[in-house]
C-alpha cells in the first residue's frame, strides 16, 4: 500500500496515501485491534452533525472564518450523506472518551475542507474549535440515540401497536379460555388479550417519550471538563439551533454540563427503558409461540404465517420463527443493558470513560428493536385463529363456576368444580345437579362470551 | 403446640390454636420452607389497605353488609398499624401469584372481623369480595412501591440533593484540578463538581416522578383475569377513592386491566429507574472514596468524617465506610434489577407469576436506597477539604496550557505542555519562554480560578 | 436500657449493659442503619471457627497463653453452637472489608473468654492475633460457602438428581410426542426427557466440585495486605489443620495471598456456577409447568401433586406452585449473581471492599437452592401421567414421517406430512396412499415407541 | 440482479443467479432483516467441519456414496478455508434453532459438491444425512467455542500471565505503600502485587480448562430430539474421530443427547467463566489506571506507555487508553453473559431456541478477550515506575506502626499512629518518643522492605 507521512503532537506516522484521515486516526487504528468493528455510521453521522453545527456557530460568532465554516459544513454534509464510511475504521474498543473517533472526524473534515478551500484547515483548532471530545462524544451519544428513536424505533413501535390493535379489533368476537399459572381460568376475548399487548407497547413508547427532556440536553459547550473552557458561551445554543433545524428535534445545551460529562445516567435510563420494552416483547413473543404451539400436542389456538421449512430433518415442520427471532433480540437487549449499567459506573471525577461502548450499544439496541417490531407486527397481523379447537373446551371449563360465587359462595362452587374435573363432565351439567339454579339461569351465568364483558 | 382444626376447599388441616390465620395460610407455611423470610410488613400493609378499600366500596355498593364492611376495615386498620406482624409468616418464595399471601390476609381479617362481630365472616366471599389475588397482589405491588417512594425514598433523595448543594455552596470558592481518564485536566470548583452529583440525584427523582402515572394505576377491579368477573364495575373507583383519602396519593383503576395483570412492565420500569439511581450513587460514592484516598499516597483532596477504627490489625487506620456501604447497596440494587427483569418475563397469558419476588425486591430496593441516602448526605456534609494539598499542584499543572489554544494553537500548546512535564517545571514558566505572551498575560490566562468561570 | 461505657482507639461509647460486644460493634450498629438485616449466622459461625483455629494455632506456637487459647476456643464453640446469635447485629451494608463484623466476633469472644478466665483478654491482640479482617473475612467467605455447599446444596442436588432418575426409571415405558420450537416433533420416552434434567443437575454438581480446589484455599495468613505481617508463618497451616479436623473439608493456605485478598474471583466463579444451576432449574420448572398445563386447554401431559387451593376467586383451581416457587428462586439467584459480579469488580489494589455483600449473597443463594431442590424433587416424584391424553395424538403426528426420510427422501416426506396436516388425517393413512410401502412396513417404521430407541 | 428459480418443500423462490445457496437460505434472508450481521465465519466453519465429519462417517458406513462423501468434504474444506464467506449472509437473529444457517451450509455444500461431481447432491438427504439442525447447531456452538479457546483465548491468557510475571520479576526489589479501602496500608513489593494479577489470569485459565470435559461433548448423533432418529449409531463417534484428527481436540458424542439438545447449560457455564475473567481484567485494568493516574494530582506510581494524544482540546494530555479499552471489553463481556443467561432459560422441552444468539455471543466474547489480553500485556510490560515519588511517603506512613503491635499492643500503636497523622511527622520519630524501643530497633521494625517479607 502506498503511504504518506502525517504528523501530530506525538510525531510522525505513516498513513495510507489516499486516506482522508490523519495521524491520530492512524495511531488509534494501530492501537486497538480488538473487535474489528468500527462505531456505527449513525454515530459518525451524529458527530458530523455536531461539527457542522459548531462550524456554523463559530462562523456566526466570527471566531472561525466564514469560508472555513462553510467548507467544514460541506464536508460534514458529505459524511452525513454516507460518502466516506470507510474513513472511520477505528474500533469500538478504544479510548474511553471516544477521543480517537472525535479526532478521526476532525481529521477527515479538516482534510475535505482544506481540499475544497485550497488552504490549511486544522483538525484541532478549526474543526474542533470550542469543542472537546468530552462534550462532543456525550452529545453524539444523545443525538444519535434521539435520532434513532425518532426516525426508527418510535415509528416501529407505533406500527406494532396499531397492528396489534387492528388484529384485536378483527378478533373482538372471538372468545377463548384465559390462563393464569398456565392453568385454565375464566374466558376472555382475543381483543382483550391483544389489547394488553398493545398497551405494553404504548406504555413503552410513553416511557421513551418521558426521557426526551433529558436525552435532548447536550453536553456541547462544556468542552474539556464542563467549565466550557475555550468555547464562546453562545456557541452551544447556536449549535443546537442548527441541529434542531436539521433534525426537527429540540436539542438544547445541558442544564448542568458537569452532570453531562461525568455521568451517563441518561444513557443508563434510556438503556433501562429499552430493557423494559424488551421484557414486554419477550412476553408477547412467548405468548404467540405458545398460542401457536402444536398443532396436535400444544395449545394450538392460532396459526402463525408459515415462512420457511422448520426443520432440516423433520419434513413438514413449521416453526414460529419470527417470535423466536424477536425473543433473541429481547435477550440481547437485556444483556446490553447490563453492559451499559457497568459502563455507567465508569465515570470517575469529570468524565465517564466507556462512551464508545455506550454509544454503540444504544444504537445496536434501538436498531434491533426497530427492525424486529415490524416483523412481529406482520406475524400478528397474519395469524389465523383455530376457533373450532378453542371452542371444544370453552364452555366445559369447570373454572366457569367462578361466576356462581356471588350466588352460591366460593366453597360450594369449589365442590362443584372439583366434581366436574373428577368426572370430566361439563360444568353446567354438574352445577345443575348441585344447585337450585335452573338450566336457563345457569346457561346465562356460565356463558363464556357473557363472562368476558 | 396446641392446635385447632381448620378447613378449606381441600379439606382439614391443623393450625396453631391461637393463630389468626386459617387453613390456606397453614398449607402455604408447610409448602414453602425456602428462604425463611416472609414478605415485608409494608407489603402486607398495602394488601390490608386494599382490603379495607374494597370493604368500604362493597359496603357503599350494598353488596356487603355495612357491619361486616366496618369490621373488616377495623381489622385491616389493626394490621396496617402493625399489630399482627407474626400472623403473616408465609415465605416470599411461594405461589407466583401471591395467592397464599392474599388468602393469609383474607383469613386473618375474616378472623378478626368475625371475632369483633360475633358472626361468621368469610375469607373468600366477604373479605375477598369482588377481588382476586390476580388483581389484589399486582395492586399491592404498586401501592406498596408508591408509598415506599413517597414516604421513604423521595424525601431521602431530596435530603441528599440538598446536602450536596449546600456543601457545594459552602465550597464554591475552592478550586481543584479536574480529572478526565483519571489524569490531570483543567481546573474546576468544588461547587461545580458537587453540582453534577446534585443533578444526578435530582434527575433520579425526576425519573421516579415520571413513572407515577403508570405506577398509580391499579389492577384492582380486573379480578381473575382482567375482565372484572364478580366485581361491581364501580368498586374499583370507590376503592381508589378510599385509598387516596388514606394515603394522599392518586391511585386510579388501570386503563387496561389485561396489561396490569399479565405484565409487570411498570414494575420493571421502576426497577430500572432504581438501577439508574444506583449507578449514580456508585459514581458519587466512588468519587468520594477516591477524593478521600491517602492520606499520604492517595488523592487526599478531602477527609471524610472518621466514624470507626478502620482495621483490626492496622492501628490508626480510618476508612471511607459510608461510601463503601452505599456502593454495596448500589451493587445489590443492580442485582435485584436483574432479578426483576427475569421476573418480568414470567408472564404467560393472563398473569405474571413472579409477583411476590417483584414485590419484595422493589421494597428492598427502595428501603436500601432510602436508608443509605441520608448516610451519604451526612458523609458529604461532614467532609473537610485539604486545600493546601490541592493547591500544591493546581497552578503548576501543564494542562492549563489548554487556555492558550485560542492564542497559540493546539500544536504549539502541546509542545509547551510536554516540555513542562518533562522538565517538571511550572507551566507558566515554560510558557513564558516559548511564547510572546507577557508574564502578566500568562498569569491571567493561566489563573486556575479564572479558568473555572 | 441500662448502658455501660466501653472504649476503643477512638474513645468512649455507651453500649447496652448486658451486651457481650464492645465499642467497635456499637459504633458499627450506629453507623449502618441500612437494611436492618445482620449477616447470617452461618457466616458468623465461619468466623468463629477461624478464630478457634487461630487460637489453637497460636497456642501451639506459644504466641498465645494456652489458657487464653482454650478460653477463646470455648467461646468460639458457644458461638458456633448458636448460643449468642443476638450479639451479632451489625448490618450487612457496612464497611466493605467486614472489619466491623470481624471486630464484633473479636469483642464477643474476648468478653466470653475473659469472663471464663477471670482475666483480661484483648479483642485485637489476643482473639485477632496474627489476623486481620482482610484475611479473616475472605477466609470466612470461603469457609461458609464451602460448608453451605457440602452440608446443604450438594446433598440436595443429589437428592433431586436421584428423584428425577427414579421417576424416569418408573416412566421408562411411557412414550410421548417430543417438542422442538414448542411444535410437535418426533416421539421420546419420559425417561429420556427426565434423564436430560438429571444430567443438568449432575453436571451442576460437577461444576461445583470443580471449583473446590480454589474455594478451599484460604486467605488466612495473609493478614493486612497479603504479606502476612504479624502472623507466624506456621499459623495458617495449623489453623487449616484445625478447621479440617472440625469440618471434614480440606482447607489450605492460599497459594497466593495477594490474589485472595485483592480479588473475589473465586466467589464470582462460584456465583456464576450457581447461576448456571439456576438456569437449569428454570428450564426444569418451566417444562414441569407446561407439561402440567391445562387441564383442558393446555398440554396436560402430567398432573403435579395438588398442594393448596390455587385461587382466591376461581374455585377448584390448582396451580403448579412448587415449580413457580423454584422459578422465582432461579430468578433471584440470577439477580444476586449480577450483584456479585459488580462486587467482584470492587477490588482496588490490595483489598476487595464488597465482602459482606458477597458473603451474604453466596449464602442466600446456596440456601435458596438447597431448600428448593427437595421441594422440586417431591413435585417430580409425585406427578402422575395422563397417558390417555398423550396417546390421542402420538401416532397421528405427521412429523413421524421423518422416519421415512431414508426410504423416500426429505422432499417426498414433506409432501406427505403437509397433506396429513391439511386433511387432518393420520400420517400412516396418508403415507400408505403416497408411497410403495405396505401397511405393515409403515406400521413398523412409524411406531412411536420404536422411534425412541 | 440476475435471478434463478429455486425450490424447497414450500415451493419456488427467486435467488441471485450466481448464489451458491438455495431456496431455504433465500427465505431466511428475506425473513430476518434485523441486525444486518451474519453469524461469524468461525461458526460457519465449525458447521462445515461437522458436515465434512459426517460425510466422512457416512461414507465409511456405506450410507453415502464415497464420491458424494468426498465431494462434500472437498466443498466443506473450501468453506473452512474461507473461500465463500459471502454465501452465508443470514442474520444472527433468525430461527432459534439455527436451522436457517444449517440449511445454508447444506445448500452451499450440496451446490459445490454437485458442481464438482456433475450429479445431483441433496442438501437434506446427502449433506445433512444422519443430522438435524438440532444436533448440528449445538455441536457447532461447542466446536467453535472450543476452537476459539484453544487457538485464541488460552494462548492469549498465557501470554498475559507471563508478561505480568516477567514484569513482576523485574520489579521484585521495588517496594510501595499498599492500599486497602484506597487508604494507605502496609507496604508490599510490585512483584507481590503483580503476582496477584498473574494468579487471577492463571486461575481464569484453570476455570476454562475445567469445563472442557463438558464443552468437548457434542450433541452430534442426537439428531431431531436426542433419540438419534435417522442416524447410524456409529456415525457420531466416527465424526468425532474425524474432527479430532483435524482439530487436535478431543470431541466425543455427548453422554446424554437430551441434555445437549434441550439445554445450553454448558454454554452458560462457559459464559459465566468468561465473565469471571472479565471481572479479573476489570480489576487489573482499574489498578493500572489508578497507579498511572496523575501525573500531579493522582497516585502516579507508574507511567504507562504513551500511545496517542489523549485529548482533542487539552494539549499534552496522555491517557491510559489500553486499560480503558480492556475495561470496556470487560463491561461488554459481563453484558453478553447476561444475554446468554436469558438465552439459557429458553429451552422448552427438547430444544433450546436461542442457539444463534449463544453461538455469536460466545465467539464475540472469546475474540474480544483474546484480542485485548495481548494489548494489556504490552501495557504492563511497558510501564515504568516512578520510584522517587513512591519513596517520598513510604517510610513516613503511620500505618507501619502495625509492625509494633506484637511488642506494644494495638491500642498503644493506635495512639502513636494518630499522633503521627495529626502532627504529620514520620512514624519512626513519634514511635521513638512514645515507646521504650531504640532507634535502631525501630528502624529495623519499621523498615518497609523488611515488612514485605
Amino acid at each position: 500500500m502506498k503511504m504518506r507521512t502525517e504528523k501530530d503532537s506525538m510525531g510522525e506516522i505513516e498513513v495510507p496515501a489516499n486516506a482522508l484521515y490523519g495521524a491520530q486516526t492512524q495511531r488509534a487504528i494501530n492501537n486497538f485491534p480488538i473487535s474489528g468493528q468500527p462505531l456505527p455510521p449513525a454515530f459518525i453521522s451524529a458527530i458530523a452533525k455536531i461539527k457542522a453545527a459548531c462550524a456554523y456557530a463559530n462562523g456566526k460568532l466570527n471566531r472561525l472564518d466564514q469560508d472555513k465554516a462553510d467548507a467544514i459544513i460541506t464536508a460534514a454534509d458529505a459524511v452525513i450523506a454516507g460518502q466516506h464510511t470507510a474513513e472511520f475504521p477505528i474500533d469500538i474498543y478504544q479510548t474511553g472518551s471516544g477521543t480517537s473517533t472525535n479526532m478521526n472526524v476532525n481529521e477527515v473534515l479538516a482534510h475535505l475542507a482544506a481540499t475544497e478551500l485550497g488552504q490549511a484547515v486544522s483538525a484541532n483548532d478549526d474543526v474542533n474549535m470550542g469543542q472537546s471530545s468530552n462534550d462532543v462524544i456525550p452529545s453524539a451519544v444523545h443525538v444519535s440515540a434521539a435520532l434513532s428513536l425518532s426516525t426508527g424505533l418510535m415509528p416501529a413501535l407505533l406500527q406494532l401497536e396499531q397492528a396489534i390493535s387492528t388484529k384485536g379489533e378483527q378478533l373482538k368476537d372471538k372468545v377463548k379460555t384465559g390462563r393464569t399459572h398456565l392453568m385454565d381460568a375464566m374466558p376472555l376475548r382475543f381483543d382483550q388479550e391483544l389489547g394488553g399487548w398493545a398497551t405494553q407497547i404504548r406504555y413503552a413508547s410513553q416511557r421513551l417519550d418521558g426521557l426526551q427532556s433529558r436525552l435532548q440536553q447536550l453536553a456541547l459547550g462544556g468542552t474539556a471538563i464542563g467549565t466550557g473552557i475555550n468555547a464562546d458561551p453562545r456557541q452551544a445554543q447556536l449549535a443546537c439551533d442548527y441541529l434542531n433545524q436539521h433534525t426537527g428535534l429540540n436539542f438544547c445545551p445541558a442544564e448542568d454540563y458537569f452532570y453531562s460529562l461525568s455521568s451517563q445516567d441518561t444513557a443508563v435510563e434510556l438503556s433501562g427503558q429499552l430493557k423494559t420494552l424488551a421484557v414486554a416483547l419477550m412476553k408477547i413473543a412467548n405468548d404467540l409461540r405458545w398460542m401457536n404451539s402444536g398443532p396436535l400436542t400444544g395449545i394450538a389456538e392460532i396459526q402463525l404465517p408459515a415462512l420457511q421449512p422448520g426443520s432440516s430433518i423433520m419434513p413438514g415442520k413449521v416453526n414460529p420463527v419470527i417470535p423466536e427471532a424477536v425473543a433473541m433480540v429481547a435477550a440481547q437487549i437485556i444483556g446490553l443493558d447490563t453492559a451499559n449499567t457497568v459502563a455507567g459506573q465508569s465515570g470517575n471525577f469529570q468524565l465517564n470513560v466507556m462512551l464508545p461502548l455506550v454509544a454503540n450499544n444504544l444504537l445496536t439496541m434501538t436498531q434491533l428493536l426497530a427492525n424486529s417490531a415490524p416483523l412481529l407486527a406482520q406475524a400478528i397481523s397474519g395469524f389465523t385463529v383455530n376457533q373450532a379447537h378453542i371452542d371444544e373446551n370453552l364452555a366445559k371449563n369447570p373454572i366457569l363456576v367462578t361466576a356462581l360465587n356471588p350466588v352460591i359462595g366460593y366453597d360450594k362452587a369449589a365442590k362443584i368444580a372439583k366434581l366436574a374435573y373428577k368426572e370430566q363432565r361439563p360444568i353446567l351439567e354438574v352445577a345443575l345437579e348441585h344447585t337450585d339454579l335452573s338450566e336457563d339461569q345457569l346457561r346465562k351465568l356460565l356463558d363464556p362470551a357473557a363472562l368476558t364483558r
